[in-house]
């Protein structure tokens, strides 16, 4: 795993944001947390435009968590973008959402997602899934990074 | 997750099948196990063919474990048959393999592996991957079951 591994997150809940970030900065894994809270600003992010405009774009993230629901632009038409860009091809995607429909769960696959997860309810059970959820794809999955790492 | 998760194994290292066997009966997550000694046999499981023939379809495994150096047809192309099959696109593949070549890391997730990880070389490492993933992905992953659970 890369010393100081950024993780995307797209999430346009104030409460679901801080209790993720909260889960992911806790235990021993070293990372960077970039919050986007609609979807043309994570594109914005991951392509170097809009106010990240000249971003070192040798610098992906190593896992986006995606909401669904999002102002301007929805998750899986993020997905869908990120998987039909060459830089953003094979960046590991877990769409982290409260949809439980089906047609969220078809689109996502469809488009390319790497997972789904459907965020608990429960405060312990959430830090815990995204602890989970850290830990496989940071630490036990095997990636391709764009930089060849 | 459902009562009697079924994982596919796709593996023809006797060594590996047992050691994956016996991480994946442990804890208490209860599951079936088949397992295809090479990519044919897989793809004769999956679609109910040759020593399969006649198998009920609807029941579909919830993960399968793909190696990728197999005898007879090699796990990316197992791969690429399931993606392109609505019967089996859906199910989550993870790549287990002992492989770090970027070709094969390119092959899997082009063709829609959902995840690659390199089988630990320490055995109690290997147990403890193969567990982290079964959890992760019988019990934490939402996926999409052709059967509509």
């Amino acid at each position: 795993m890369a010393q100081h591994s950024t993780i995307l997150l797209v999430d346009d809940n104030p409460d679901d944001v801080e209790l993720t970030t909260l889960a992911l900065r806790e235990y021993n894994v070293v990372n960077d947390i970039v919050v986007a809270r609609d979807g043309q600003e994570a594109l914005d992010y991951l392509f170097g435009r809009g106010a990240y405009a000249g971003r070192d774009l040798y610098e992906q993230p190593h896992l986006v968590l995606l909401d669904i629901n999002l102002p301007k632009l929805n998750g899986t038409e993020v997905l869908q973008q990120m998987r039909a860009d060459e830089r953003t091809r094979y960046i590991p995607v877990v769409m982290l959402t409260t949809s439980t429909e089906e047609r969220d769960l078809v689109a996502s696959y469809r488009n390319g997602a790497n997972s789904y997860i459907v965020k608990p309810v429960d405060f312990s059970q959430f830090i815990a899934a995204v602890h989970q959820m850290k830990m496989y794809w940071l630490v036990l999955n095997r990636a391709l990074h764009s930089d060849g790492e």
